[in-house]
């Protein structure tokens, strides 16, 4: 289950009907990537300011229509509503073949490694862009095309719902999507588990063009990549002995695979790396 | 699905949490009920305003997981998400039983007669008490139980998922809830199936002080009846060789059940009885 408020989660200069109706889709379809499981219905219910134009409503209808197609997912029912803020809540259901199971978060073990699939800190980069606090074309060395791709991946997240899925069998003990941010992230895998997480900052593959935005606010790029959240990519814990079936699984589908640390006895996450600071970032808090 | 909005759908000043959480899961199964459904996962969807007390959100979660339990329906998943005016969505996934099928809208025959459980106006006649409107208290008539059931009828309706359950497989052959007003929702049985629909508006029950609350504002009693809404009773068609199964099946479960009218050739619902007006009145339009 996931929801978008308007001014909280979107804003309608930024993004058209069909794009928060792909946001607000391909979140809650993330929560299933992060389970490896497979869509199956999805429901919403859209909250609509008295005087909403029709047309924006058709093409809002229409996109949810259409982003439950793309990742094979049926749209089966809803409800509209009046409501002083427009709102959408998306309420998936996901399935796994019968003894396949699902991965939660609660199996990683010392001795596992830590892996995620894609780059981390475009959806909050995007978000800089877009607010104005990145002067991102004055910075004059980004390409406008890579510009570009920060804003998609903040106002048209695309679940990992292939990988997920492909996930299934590899051996993978806990797996999560990153939408808090990846420290946070980690930790709600790490207190599952009852473990600690190790990672190297360093090693975190960063989204091009997320490192020249972040500089040209003035803010570090670990920052962004670790505690930037939204992006929803995967995070997991493997056996090394399982390491090459689950790189095999998720390049299989087009994606980067990268080792970023190990799970180890205790508790919580820690940083490693060039940046001093960056194992005590905080992830998102919905209500702060 | 189902989704209520403060301001539009309750007030706090008249719930507590758990009145807004039965509120909002007895509408959404009331759905299931008009189906002869039985309630299986329901996930909720809570968008909560900045300072909202920690304590009201916990009467909230608590009767959320309440409300679910008292139907046999289990609280599956949610979320929370920060917004500027409190809702609550709410989807429910119902089921029945291989082969025995659900029962749609469709399915009214001209020569079927037509019928609802329990009483009507209760909700309407409980909303305006609650709104000042109706100075039930000065009418001098009315008992302070009969004006706190209709206040509870408009606070906490129940969904008549028994009732609903039970019709599977009696005979009837058209069904829905009475949530946007009768003679709408009968509109509803009308267009679907491609028949007309004919009641006398004096056959249909009315709950005790409805008419007395009614007057005491200068409306009419069958005003109230006819096209109040939110009362979520039950409205069916059935050929009339089964009128004594569906009416057992029904008051088995210690429910009223009335014949109010029948089911002809034509389109739209056609109202006679002592009310000449009564005929035309609109139900809730949503977005009016």
């Amino acid at each position: 289950v996931d929801a978008v408020v308007e001014g909280v989660h979107f804003r309608r200069a930024w993004s058209s009907p069909a794009q928060i109706a792909a946001r607000a889709v391909g979140a809650a379809l993330s929560d299933l990537a992060a389970m490896a499981a497979d869509p199956g219905e999805i429901y919403v219910t859209l909250g609509l300011p008295a005087g909403t134009a029709p047309g924006f409503c058709e093409e809002l209808a229409d996109g949810f229509v259409a982003a439950s197609r793309r990742y094979g997912a049926v749209l089966a029912g809803g409800d509209t509503v009046a409501s002083p803020v427009l709102f959408a809540s998306v309420t998936v259901v996901g399935r796994a073949a019968e003894g396949e199971g699902f991965i939660q978060r609660s199996g990683a073990r010392p001795g596992d490694l830590v892996a995620v699939t894609g780059s981390f800190g475009g959806a909050a980069a995007g978000l800089m862009v877009l607010e104005g606090e990145a002067a991102a074309n004055d910075s004059g060395s980004l390409d406008p095309a890579i510009v570009q791709a920060l804003i998609t991946r903040q106002i048209a997240p695309q679940p990992r719902l292939a990988e997920g899925s492909a996930l299934r069998g590899s051996g993978v003990t806990a797996l999560i999507d990153v939408s808090d941010g990846l420290v946070a992230d980690l930790g709600h895998i790490a207190r599952s588990s009852g473990v600690a997480i190790r990672i190297d900052g360093d090693l975190v593959p960063m989204q091009p063009g997320v490192a020249a935005v972040a500089r040209s606010c003035g803010r570090r790029p670990s920052e962004l990549a670790l505690s930037g959240g939204e992006d929803y990519e995967l995070a997991m814990a493997l056996p090394p002995e399982h390491l090459a079936t689950v790189r095999n699984a998720v390049e299989g589908k087009g994606c980067d695979f990268t080792v970023i640390g190990e799970v180890v006895s205790g508790s919580g996450v820690e940083v490693s790396g060039a940046d001093p600071e960056a194992g005590s970032l905080p992830g998102f808090d919905h209500f702060r």
